[in-house]
């Protein structure tokens, strides 16, 4: 069987299947034998490659949350006045709010980690700094912060509702919070 | 030993059980053994009570979000103009993500729960629809919608955040989140 030094997607595959068993059974079932099983990794390569489980559910939410940065970043850096930028901010809530349930799961999984653990509050400062950066572009430091919570919110609250609201109202909830009042 | 008819603390005393356990090892580890053993009552009880576990979640759940829809309730109900209700927002916001991190990591459980699970929407639309009522009266149904996503975003962002924002962020948002731009 290969080793850790001869396959390089080993690291990878770990990462992939420890964000899978989250999403089935969440952090709390999280072990280094029922990742390996699930990635079809020897249980030694575990400890080869990470420490212990807070190393291995750090990288593996690190990687969720740079993937969902990088979508963020992606479509604002299409949008090339603060019109279009609204219009971007509008897909993206409506994008993850009827996405994938899988992001919504990872999302609170990790927020509720870090509720218990103020250490993976690095994280999830770091992914709010990042998702920060290309709204402050179009509208500033203090806006961008504030868009950011909106953001959440109602991407949020769509995602849990049974009758979620329509894009009339994101539009509006957005140009209010980019408007000085 | 008293049975269930007998003793009509126990019913409170399973849920609160339950609450605290989820606190402690998430939704993932609840069972009717373990939590009979942490309510200290006879594992009978539990489904004497509780038909399953996802009553018991179902109720436990909607026993956490009474709480915390009638300490808004009754923050806002104290507020006797929409200047009034504002600052009383912004009180919430921050009592909400500077208070106890149980009801933080119990919000998430129930988020991630009913992300995967769309039977528990029902609740969490419960919970939405009347958070908004006290905020309508003061600024009209569909800015209380908003205004509401907000709360949730700014709390939520506050809370997992290693340099949380100041009220003054939050009175900027709130004050332009409940004018029309």
């Amino acid at each position: 069987m290969a080793t850790g030094h001869t396959d390089p997607q080993r690291r990878e595959r770990i990462l992939a299947a420890t964000l899978d068993h989250i999403i089935d059974e969440g952090v709390a079932g999280v072990s280094h034998r029922k990742i390996a099983a699930r990635a079809g990794v020897p249980l030694g390569s575990m400890t080869y490659h990470f420490k212990g489980i807070d190393q291995l559910l750090h990288e593996a939410f690190t990687h969720f949350t740079d993937h969902v940065a990088a979508i963020f970043e992606q479509r604002l850096n299409g949008a090339h006045s603060a019109e279009q930028a609204r219009e971007a901010v509008t897909d993206l809530i409506h994008e993850l709010s009827d996405g994938p349930r899988r992001d919504l799961i990872l999302t609170h999984e990790l927020y509720a980690l870090a509720a218990r653990h103020p250490e993976y509050r690095e994280l999830t400062r770091k992914w709010m700094i990042r998702s920060r950066q290309p709204l402050a572009r179009h509208f500033g430091a203090e806006t961008a912060r504030q868009l950011d919570a909106l953001i959440e919110g109602l991407a949020l609250h769509r995602a849990l509702d049974t009758a979620p609201h329509d894009r009339q109202l994101t539009r509006e909830a957005i140009r209010r919070i980019t408007t000085r009042a």
